[in-house]
C-alpha cells in the first residue's frame, strides 16, 4: 500500500471542534513540515528500502497531490509548478502519466529539500486563496480526500524515518522522546460477540475512502475478541517456546519467509530481546506495551501456537464501532505503542491489528471515477486489511469503518495483533 | 498449490457405477501410470520449472503418501520400501520430518523410472491385501483421501507435462489426440441469480477435502453468471484492443507481473494468436473453445475490460450445486477445452475458472488432525480459489463444492474465467 | 569454458600406436559412448547447474560438430539429419546461427537418448565414407579438430555426470570403481628454475589448439616448483588452521564468494572432511592423493597461506615440456587423483593446475578462419589458466603446450594446484 | 577497485614547485572539499550503485584513512574521534576490523556533512601539528600515502557523483563549467615502435603504489601505436555499423553483458548519439573529444571492428615513459575529455586507456607490510589495467608507472582506448 482514497463531503475535524476547511488544511499541512523538524536534508533524502520514501519524496507527493488533483482542475490559469515534478512525484497514477520509479526515489537528491519547501509553500498559498473563494463542492471533496492522503503519509513519514536510523549502526533518534509509562501488566479476556447479521462500511455524510464502501451485510458466527492487543510479554513467550523453528505453526509462505529473510523475532528487537530501536532511540521493550512491527505470517503464527485465530474485519469493526476512537494516537506524543491500565480495549491508536481478511473488495464496490480509482481498487490483491490505526495515526484521521492494507511479509508499520476464538 | 485433503468415509466413484475401494484403488492407481504410457524416462525425470514436477516424482510421491499415512500406520509389520524415499517423495510434510527441496526435484535422476514403478507395484501390492482384509475405517478413509489426491497428481503431472514439452524447440506431443470437434460460436448470456442467503461448503457423506468444510451460510447479492466461459476469440478481442498495455485495466500487481514477465496473451498461444500449444502438439486456435491457461491477473482485466467481475465462491457454487457433474473432462479423451453448443453452460470441466475468491478458511474451519492438517490449511494465503475442475479433472474427483487454488501469477494450469456482473 | 581448438596437421595418438585417422576417429567416438554405459537415460538428460551439461547434449553437440564443420562442407550432398539440430546442438557459435539458450539444455528431453545415438550412428557412417576416400587435407584437419574436441567432452560429460549424482541424497556411483591404490606421504621438494628467456606455445606438425599458439618467448626469474601437487592432507591443515575465516589470506573476489557460497572445504568433501563423493561413490579421503575440486580462489588462498606461490604459465611449461606425457590419466581407469609413490612429479594427470596466468591471447595470436575461430578467442577474458591434464583427460590429448581454462570460481572440474616460489 | 598503495619516501609535488608536506597536506585535502562546493547536503549523502560511495563517505573515509594510519600509531595519546567512525569508514580493510557493508553506505544519513566536515578539520588539525614535529620518516611516508589514497577519492568522488546526477531526470550540472573548445578533427597514426626488452615497473625515490613494484624487464614485439585515442566520432561510426548487434565482434562475457544491460552506446550518450551528459549537465557531443565511458568490452570490441586491438601494460607504459607528464588532467577545469589539436599524442589526461593486460602482480611484487597490504594485492583478480589518468586526474598524482584497475564491466570512470597493433 502506499495511501488509498474516496471524495468526501466533509472535512477531517478533530474531536471537539469545528474548523473551516481552511483551517484543516493548515493544520494538517502544518504538520507534515513539523513532523521533519529536528531532520537533516540527508535524512530526508535518502530511501531505506523500496517500500520506503524519502521523508523529502512525501512531502513533494502530497503537494503534487493537491496540485494536480485540486489546483490544475479548479484553480484557473494554474500552471504547474515545475514541469517535472509531476513525472517526479507521482506515486502510481498510470492514468495521469508515466512516473519515476518507485526504487529510484532515494536517488533524487535534487529538487532538494529546500526546494521541495518552496514547491510546499507555493501549493499551500494557491490552495489558500482556492479555498477562500468558497470552492465548487467537488474541489472541497478533492481538498479532504487529500488531507487523508497527506494523513496517511504523515503516518509513512514516520515509519519510513524509522526504518531508515534502524539501518544505521549509530541509530540516531528521530527526536528526544519522553517514553510512554509503564504500565502493569493485564490479564487477557475474552470478550463474547453473538452471531448474527451484521452491517460493515461506510455510509453517511463523513468523509471516507472508497474501499469502505459501500456499507453491507455480513454474517458472523458466534465468537469472542480478546481485551487488549498481544503485548510484548505474550510475543517474547511465544518465542522463547521455539515457535520460529517449528513449521506446523506457520503458513506455508510465513515459514518460507521467515526461512529466506532470518527472521527470529519481530523486527526493531534486539537479538536478547531486552531492547527495541523507537523512533526515540534504542529503549528497554516494556512487556506489557502491545507488541509491534509484526508481520501477518508473525501475526497468523501466534495466534494458531496461542489456540486463536485473528478477527475478521467484520468482526472487528463490528466490536469497534460502538466505541469512542480513542487511545494512543499520534496526539499522545508517545510515537510508539504502550501498555494501558484497565479500561477500553485498545481497539483505536497503539498498533495497526492484522485481521483474517483479505482485502479485497466489497460487494457492489466502485473505486472513485477518474485517475482517483487508481487511489484504492487496485490494490485488492495479495495484501491483509489492518484496523484501528497506531500510535502515529492521527486521531481525525481513524474511524471503526477504516481498512489499511499492507502485504503479508511487511512488518515497518506499526503493525500488531489482536487474538479472537470462535465461541 | 500441490494437493490439498480431508479424510471422508467414502470412496469416489465414477458416475453410474458403484465399485469395492479395492476395485477403486486399482482403477485410480492404473490411470497414473497409464497417463505416462508413451513418454521416454527423460521426460519423466525432468523438472521444467520449480512448480511443476517431474513425471516419476508425481508417481513416487504419491505412492509414498499411501505408505506413509496408510501402510506403516496400518499394515503390520511393514517397513518402508527403501529408507530415503521417506525424504525425497514428502511432498510438504514439515511434520513427518524434512524433505528434498521442491526445486531440486528434477535432479533427482535416480531412483530410475524402473525403480519407481517397481515401488509402485510394492505399494500396491501391500495396499491391495491392507483392503482386502476390511480395514478399519480411518485406514479406509485414508486411502479414499489417497485416491483423490492421486487424482490431483493426475492432473498436475499432466499440466507439468505440457509445460515441459512447451518449453521444447521440437514441441513434442504428448501423445497423437484427436482435437475436440470446432463448437459454432456461442453467444454469451447472463443468468439471473436473486440476491439472498445460500449455504455453501461440504456436509454429509461423500467425500471432500477439508478446506470444504464446514458447510456455512453466506449472503449473496443479486447478480447474473455469464452462460458460458469466456472463449479464445472472446480473448483475442480483448488482446487486440492493446490491453496489454493498459494499466488502468489491471491490478498494480497485475501489472507488474506482465510488465516482469513480458506476457502479451495466454500461455501457450502462437505470437500470431493463430495456433497454441496442446498436449496434441501445436493446433490451430479454436476461436469458440474456452480460453485457458490464463493467471488470475488476466482473468481480472478481462472481467474489467469487459465490464463485468469474476464470480465470488459463493455464487459460483451455489449455481452450479444445482447441476450435475459432466462435461469435458478427463474421460473425454479431449485433454483440451472445447467449445460446447448450447445446453449446459460448462459449469464442470473444460478449464478451472479463477473466481474473486483469496482462499481462506471457511468460518469454523478445522484442519484434519495430524500431518495430514497439513494437505490444505497452510496454504490459505496469496492465493485465489478456482472452481469446476478442467478437461484433465477425472469426473469422480470433481463437485461443486470442491476449492481449487492457485497463486495468481500462475497459468500453467488449466484455469480460465466466467463472468458475473451485479444485477 | 566449453571446448577450444585449433586446425591440425596429425591426428591424436595413442602412445606407442600409428593409427589411421578412421581407426582414431572410430575409437575416440567409441570411448564416449562407452563413458555412458550403465547411465539411465534420466541420468543423460538432467542439467545440474548452468556451467554443466546433461550427457545426452554432450553427444549430440559432439556429433553435431563433425556434421556442420565437416560432412556440410565436405561431404557433397550432405543434408542435416534433422532440421533443428543445429539450433539445439550449436553450443556458442554465433556466426553459425542462433542457439538453444545454455541454462535450457536440460529441458530438451526429446530428442531422447535412443534419438541421439541414432544420431551419432549417423555422423559416423558418414564421417567413415567421407574418412575412406582421402578426404582434402582441410577436412582431415577439421576431424582431428573435431576429435581433440570430442575428448574434451569426454571429460565434461564425467565432470557434469559426478556433479550432477552429487546433488542426489542417493549419491548414485558412476560405476563401480576400484579406488587408486593408497600411496605413502611424499615430502613436498620444491625443484630450482633457473632465471632466463624460455620459450612456450605450440609450433610444429602435432595437433594443437589455436591457443596455443604462437610460439613465442617469455622471460621468468629464477623460482622453484613443487615436487607434487599439494594433497589432501596438506588441505586439511589449512582448514584446520581457520583459513575459511580469515579474510587476510584471501583474495577480495575470492572471500567475496566463500561467503556467498558459504564454501568451506572443497567440493564433494564431507563436513567432517573424512571422506568424499567421487565417480565411485562415497569414499574415505586420501590424505596423500591431491586435493581436487578447488577454485581458482582457494587454490591461491592456500598458495599464499602456505608462504608460496601459483607458477605461471611459462614456469609450469618449460618444466613439463621436458616431461613425457604421463601418469595417472583417463587410460589408468581410476578416475580419481591418486597419490604417487616418489619419481615423476605428476605434472600430467590426476589435476588440472591452477596458474598464477590470466587466461589471455598469446602475442600475435590469430584465432583461426570463420565460425571456427569462436573456439577459442573469445573466452580470453576473466578465467584462468590450468595446466597439465587430470585423471579423467585421455593421454593422447594432453601436452606441454595445452592450455584449459575456467573461471575463478568453478571448481566442478578436476582442479588442484601446484606450488612454486621466487628463488 | 577504490584505492590503491605503497609506502613512498617522497611527497607528491606539482609539477615546477617544491612544498613541504604540511603545505602539500593542506593542499590536497583543501581541494577535496573544495570538489564538493556547490553539492547539497543530500547530494552528498546518497549511494547511486553498489560501485559508487556518497560525497560525504569519501570526505569520512580518507580522513578514517589518516586518522587510523597515521595519528593512531605516530600521534602519542591521540584518541580516536568518534568510536564508531572506524567501523563506518573503514573501506576494505579486513585486518583492521569489520566494517560496514559497501552497498550500504547511502543509509548513513548520520553523521552529517556538517559533522564529517568537522572530523576533517579535527583530523587536519591533528595531522598539521604532527607535521609541525618532523614526523618519523615512516609517519611521513604514510602522510605521503594517504595524499596520493586521497586524489584517488577526489576522482571517484567526482565520477560517482556524475554517476548520481545523471540517475536524476533534472540531470543537474555539478557546477556550470566552460565546455573544452572545440577541437579539429585529427588524423590517426600509428608510431613504430620496435621489438625488444624493456623495463617497466616504478624504482627510485619518487612516490609509487606497491602495485607498481617491483620494475622488472619485458619483451615487447614490434608494434605500433595510436597517435590519438580513439574519439566520440570513430565510435560513432563503430555504433552505426551495427557493432552491437554483431556477436562476433565481442568477447562471449562482453556480449553477455552488453545483452543482459541492453547497451547500445557509452555511457551518458543520449539515444540519437548527439548529445551526452557531462559534470557541467548535458551537451552536444564532440565528435574529436576522445570517447569515454566504455566497458574493458567496448574497448575490446572497437579494436577488434577496427582491426586494431588494445596495447598492452608494457607497450603503453614504455611509450609513456618518455613523455612528460601533461595534458587535459583535473588542473586544466574542463573536467571532461577534449579534442587536441596535433602534437602530443594525450597518452595523459582525458580519459584512462584500457589495456589488454589483466590486472596482475609483477614477478616477485610484495604488498607492504601490514594492513596496508590489503591496498591493492587483493584485487588482483578479474579486472583490467588503465593507464594514464583522466581529466579529473590531478597532474602531480600521475605518471607513467601508474596502473589503475577496474572490472571489465564498469564504465562510469573516465575511461576511454588507445589502439595498437602488431607491426
Amino acid at each position: 500500500m502506499e495511501t488509498h482514497a474516496t471524495t468526501s463531503r466533509r472535512q477531517p475535524a478533530a474531536p471537539g471542534e469545528h474548523r473551516s476547511l481552511a483551517e484543516t488544511y493548515a493544520a494538517v499541512r502544518g504538520l507534515t513540515t513539523e513532523l521533519c523538524r529536528g531532520l537533516a536534508p540527508e535524512d530526508m533524502a535518502v530511501q531505506s528500502m523500496p517500500d520506503a520514501s524519502p521523508a523529502k519524496w512525501h512531502l513533494a507527493h502530497t503537494s503534487w497531490f493537491f496540485e494536480h488533483f485540486v489546483l490544475e482542475p479548479y484553480r484557473s490559469g494554474y500552471r504547474p509548478f515545475h514541469p517535472a515534478y509531476g513525472y517526479l512525484f507521482n506515486s502510481y497514477y498510470y492514468s495521469v502519466g508515466t512516473m519515476h520509479p518507485r526504487p529510484a526515489r532515494g536517488l533524487l537528491t535534487r529538487p532538494s529539500v529546500a526546494e521541495v519547501l518552496a514547491y510546499r509553500r507555493h501549493v499551500d498559498a494557491e490552495l489558500q486563496e482556492l479555498l477562500e473563494k468558497r470552492p465548487a463542492p467537488e474541489a472541497a471533496a478533492r481538498v479532504t480526500l487529500g488531507l487523508n492522503h497527506e494523513q496517511q503519509h504523515q503516518e509513512l513519514l514516520l515509519t519510513d524515518i524509522k526504518h531508515l536510523f534502524a539501518q544505521n549502526p549509530l541509530e540516531p533518534a528521530w527526536r528526544e522522546l519522553a517514553p510512554p509509562p509503564a504500565a502493569p501488566a493485564r490479564p487477557l479476556k475474552y470478550l463474547p460477540r453473538p452471531a448474527g447479521l451484521v452491517s460493515i462500511g461506510h455510509a453517511g455524510d463523513g468523509f471516507a475512502f472508497d474501499n469502505e464502501t459501500p456499507r453491507h451485510q455480513a454474517f458472523v458466527g458466534a465468537h469472542t475478541l480478546a481485551s487488549r492487543p498481544v503485548s510484548n510479554g505474550d510475543y517474547a513467550e511465544f518465542i522463547r517456546a521455539g515457535s520460529y523453528r517449528e513449521p506446523r505453526l506457520w503458513l506455508a509462505d510465513g515459514w518460507a519467509t521467515i526461512q529466506r529473510e532470518g527472521w527470529q523475532r519481530p523486527l526493531y528487537w534486539s537479538e536478547d530481546m531486552t531492547s527495541e530501536f523507537t523512533l526515540g532511540g534504542r529503549r528497554t521493550l516494556d512487556a506489557n506495551a502491545p507488541v509491534c512491527h509484526l508481520s501477518y505470517y508473525e501475526a497468523d503464527a501466534y495466534a494458531r501456537w496461542a489456540g486463536a485465530r485473528l478477527p475478521t474485519e467484520a468482526e472487528w469493526e463490528s466490536y469497534a464501532a460502538g466505541l469512542d476512537v480513542g487511545g494512543n494516537l499520534l496526539e499522545s506524543g508517545y510515537f510508539h505503542p504502550a501498555g494501558a491500565a484497565d479500561g477500553p480495549a485498545q481497539f483505536y491508536g497503539d498498533v495497526w491489528e492484522w485481521t483474517a481478511s483479505p482485502y479485497s473488495a466489497y460487494p457492489r464496490f466502485q473505486p472513485l471515477a477518474g485517475s482517483l480509482g487508481e487511489y484504492n481498487g487496485k490494490f485488492m490483491a495479495n495484501q491483509l486489511v489492518l484496523r484501528g490505526g497506531s500510535c502515529v495515526t492521527p486521531a481525525s484521521h481513524i474511524r471503526a469503518t477504516y481498512r489499511n492494507f499492507f502485504y503479508p511479509q511487511q512488518r515497518w508499520q506499526f503493525s500488531g495483533l489482536r487474538l479472537a476464538k470462535d465461541a
